[in-house]
């Protein structure tokens, strides 16, 4: 058995970035850096960066693999963690069945352990984040996607084929616009990052007024979750509305996950919940006028505590719960 | 402790009958009976005939109480086990804060466990019915209401506050009508008998044909989800799609369900359930088109095996799993 005193280096394969870290079984990160991911330049360059940063990484500290606890890697896709795989991924195009655990162990000699990016997120915030010490929880990222990571009895739940959690593609508008998914009306297209910057560019192409306007120096499809938010934060009244608008369709996922799950918490994370209470506070408000009274009561909706940090120290959380 | 060998006498507490049973460890119904619930009649009369009904079985089998191995009751509605009430119920209307457990201890001595009756009938067919040595299942319950039950890791999932299983009121349609409970566009007002009837019932009175008018004499007002699939056997086109037109909504649901929970199984029960495959089959239809492959590949959506004796003999269960 390897020893807990070992770091475990986590990586964490995003659509922007490949972050990796090395981290202590505290939850302490010890060493940490990133490459941009450029997925649209290829697999193989992918996998290179990803590789150099393990490396640059591991040199940083003059450690050897087997120094390490273990590998493990965060990814932004579905995973079969039986065969190694990243089988697709919204935000990485291209990417079918790609053997990540293959490529690493080819190189280093040790197997990492695979982990969907939202659930290792989930792991990351119930031990060493807004989570600590509450059994049941949902985890919810809020990005240019929405996905989600489910804590029941204080472990994760990963379902009969581990693809549980997938919270975004949970239909609330059954007559709604098709999503990427295939399914309909899908939470994420109402309340992602994507779906509001949608929503904004949609209304000033139809002629409404708004200072995102001149923020894109007139490049409306350069608009962003992020403008949005800025906009909004200056007091724009289509900025403001087009966020309240993508809460009230985030509270209402809430309401479904309340009723179902009776959870004690819902934290929310991802780039888009740096809103912070300009995205809590209507879904909150949703929660108490549409839930049950009991899990409407019990439920508290907070903001994730590591930032862009959680996915990492989740996939490092997962390697050091796994028996090896 | 009790032996596992005395019965357990079980009741369900239903919107239309009071039904008692004597339910051994393994799940035999050594006696059952039943009276009407008659809500009508008020609160009173109505628990006297379920404790009538109990005496009727106690005598019938010349038991006293303390040679059970305990008393058990699953009542529609939302429970407060820790006080023993039942808080309020759809079914049952006029109830708020009954105590149950007080009104059986004060005549037999002997506290009775309180259990949900979506939740009793997801144990039941867990032990005894469609999802034995099945760890992860989702049981769903469409009759008036919908209700539903969670397994997870082989025991029933409650929540933090045991209210966890609305799974009738997730918002499947967020600009769709208003529900009883305040939230809106809910499964249950799309997918349960009561909207069958409703939409059936709609449909006639604006002018659209069917033998439905006829079955029921001319009298549309009574117009239940057994006379429309009644209509639908006989190939009534409008009734047809009725269901049709529910079950696909139901399978939305179940959409929802595959891709937060990755279940083994999603079982359906209730009154309406007993449609069969007239329901089910476009329910699975619509989860092979719009649930993520993995969880569409993986779940079984298959009818209970209990029939209207799921919730009696998950009420048992329930009571042989508590330490007493």
């Amino acid at each position: 058995m390897k020893s807990q005193f070992l770091p475990v280096l986590a990586i964490d394969l995003g659509g922007t970035k490949i972050r990796t870290a090395l981290i202590s079984n505290k939850g302490k990160i010890m060493a940490k850096e990133y490459s941009l991911t450029l997925a649209s330049e290829g697999l193989e360059a992918m996998m290179g960066r990803m590789l150099s940063g393990i490396d640059r990484l591991l040199s940083l500290k003059n450690l050897a693999p087997f120094q390490l606890h273990g590998m493990s890697i965060a990814a932004a896709g579905a995973i079969d963690s039986e065969k190694g795989l990243v089988t697709s991924s919204p935000n990485l195009p291209g990417w079918h069945d790609v053997p990540v655990r293959d490529i690493v162990r080819s190189k280093y000699k040790v197997d990492p352990f695979l982990i969907n990016d939202a659930s290792a997120a989930a792991l990351g915030e119930h031990e060493f984040g807004a989570g600590k010490g509450v059994n049941n929880l949902i985890y919810l990222t809020v990005g240019t996607g929405i996905g989600g990571g489910i804590i029941i009895d204080g472990k994760l739940y990963c379902g009969v084929s581990g693809s549980a959690g997938e919270i975004g593609h949970m239909t609330i508008d059954v007559n709604g616009t098709r999503c990427n998914c295939g399914n309909t009306g899908c939470l994420e297209i109402l309340a992602s990052g994507t779906a509001m910057a949608k929503e904004a560019t949609r209304r000033i192409k139809q002629g409404e007024g708004s200072s995102l306007t001149k923020i894109v120096e007139g490049k409306i499809e350069n608009i962003t979750a992020e403008t949005v938010e800025f906009a909004a934060r200056g007091g724009d009244y289509l900025a403001l509305e087009v966020i309240s608008k993508a809460a009230t369709y985030l509270g209402v996922g809430m309401v479904n996950l309340a009723n179902i799950f009776n959870p004690e918490m819902i934290i929310v994370g991802g780039g888009v919940a740096k809103m912070g209470e300009l995205l809590l506070e209507p879904a909150r408000r949703v929660v108490q006028e549409r839930a049950f009274k009991l899990p409407a009561k019990a439920v508290r909706i907070v903001p994730a505590q590591l930032g862009d940090d959680s996915g990492l120290v989740g996939a490092a959380v997962f390697a050091f719960q796994q028996k090896i």
